[in-house]
């Protein structure tokens, strides 16, 4: 059956950016989103306890019948993204690095900047990555955590959001970029306003349009992509932990009436 | 031996400003100090994980020879102080809740506000205590989580601190208050701050000072405060995770020739 769900997770409200361009590229999937808000953020935690939790969501998502996994989360894909291929082999799951590496080694011109969670920029996944394919690639980082707060808090286009920016990406590392990755998912909700900080001058990539696309490649692939049996998609969102900050931005991006529930994994 | 150090733990840098208050106070005690900044922040983590990290840090500071603890910690106080008191019966245990608790019911003439992080705010032990006491006493509490990820960060005294206090306490609730307590130990990093936003109007309470005045009764109390060997002071820093902020707010406080140590737990 094509027409079964899309498994999304994220340790918060981040993978919505990775769910909503899932939404519009592929809008007759329908999906299950669990945002891990009791454990958010993930980006200070360590490999066993990310890995914990990525199996034990995963889990919930392969009970509730879904086709394939999105880790809609960078640092669940740093850090738990083999191990999670590993335990579920019979399952398509594509984490959110891969995409936007290929896409970056294919595009860059110049300089490229990646900010990230702590867990993420020490993982040093981006950069190796794009360093493997690309080996003379100019590649600074920078763990810029407080921006993961101010998204869950929904402080975004506010002077704390400009400030924030201002006091991360306002330094010689990061001036001429030909390119930034935002090497979260939380961090597509400031997409405009980094955006604006560089004045248009640097392409702020766009990782949830790269992660949809190759969701469909991976589900036309392995035939599953809901073509047969089309119907109204579903979408169905779950949370470790109710928060007003959830609840705001999954409305605005899927509207009033979604099914949000609030479920305890561990 | 009264000269034996005395033994202070936060989930970060926010207990400095009650080891800077004991330095100011005590001068002539040492102390070791032990912030989990591997694990920070504690305002979002389970009841059982803040007592593991909590019994973890204990165990290590007596095993430095700590005479007495000083949970420089709301949340671990709000959820690990008793079951610390139970597991090591022998050492006087001190928690930064019980000296705001009693101050404040004493001298509050008004409306009385908490800001604090989700968990100790969900554990509703400053109001509960406050209200045991004085059950007529009128009390807010809000939750303003994004506040240790800006001390963290090093962020006070900019536009991004100054922009959340605003978004935090610009609002009916917290407005015409007779005092504001700080329910978490990094927010006197904000004090001056949140002094001006309230234009001196609202006294915003000192915890720190009031927790190192409880000690020095304490001390008293089980005749362990050094009196009779008196000799110059020591203070060393250890910390889960070497971050930028914890070495620049930690010298800011005591010096540039701190002994700062990493040192993994768990």
């Amino acid at each position: 059956m094509t027409n079964r769900p899309i498994g999304i997770f994220d340790s918060g409200v981040g993978g919505l950016t990775v769910a909503a361009a899932i939404k519009k590229h592929l809008p007759d999937e329908s999906f299950i989103y669990f945002g891990d808000t009791r454990h958010t953020p993930y980006g200070d935690k360590s490999r066993d306890t990310v890995q914990t939790y990525s199996r034990e969501i995963t889990e919930f998502l392969l009970s509730q019948d879904c086709k394939a996994i999105v880790i809609a989360c960078n640092t669940a894909s740093a850090l738990a993204y083999q191990k999670l291929v590993k335990k579920f082999p019979d399952v398509p799951i594509i984490n959110v690095v891969d995409p936007v590496v290929n896409y970056v080694a294919e595009h860059a011109k110049g300089k490229v900047g990646i900010i990230a969670t702590r867990a993420t920029t020490q993982s040093g996944i981006y950069k190796k990555s794009l360093l493997a394919k690309k080996p003379k690639l100019q590649v600074v980082s920078a763990a810029t955590p407080l921006l993961v707060g101010i998204a869950e808090e929904d402080f975004t286009h506010t002077d704390i959001s400009r400030g924030a920016i201002k006091a991360y990406l306002n330094n010689d590392d990061f001036s001429k970029l030909s390119l930034l990755i935002l090497g979260c998912t939380h961090f597509p909700l400031f997409q405009t306003e980094i955006e604006s900080f560089y004045e248009g001058k640097t392409e702020v990539v766009d990782s949830p349009e790269l992660v949809a696309h190759h969701l469909k490649s991976v589900l036309v692939e392995h035939k599953i992509l809901n073509e047969k049996e089309r119907e109204k998609a579903s979408y169905r969102f779950y949370v470790s932990e109710k928060t007003k900050a959830f609840s705001r931005i999954a409305r605005n991006f899927f509207g009033e009436n979604i099914t949000l529930t609030e479920k305890v994994l561990s």
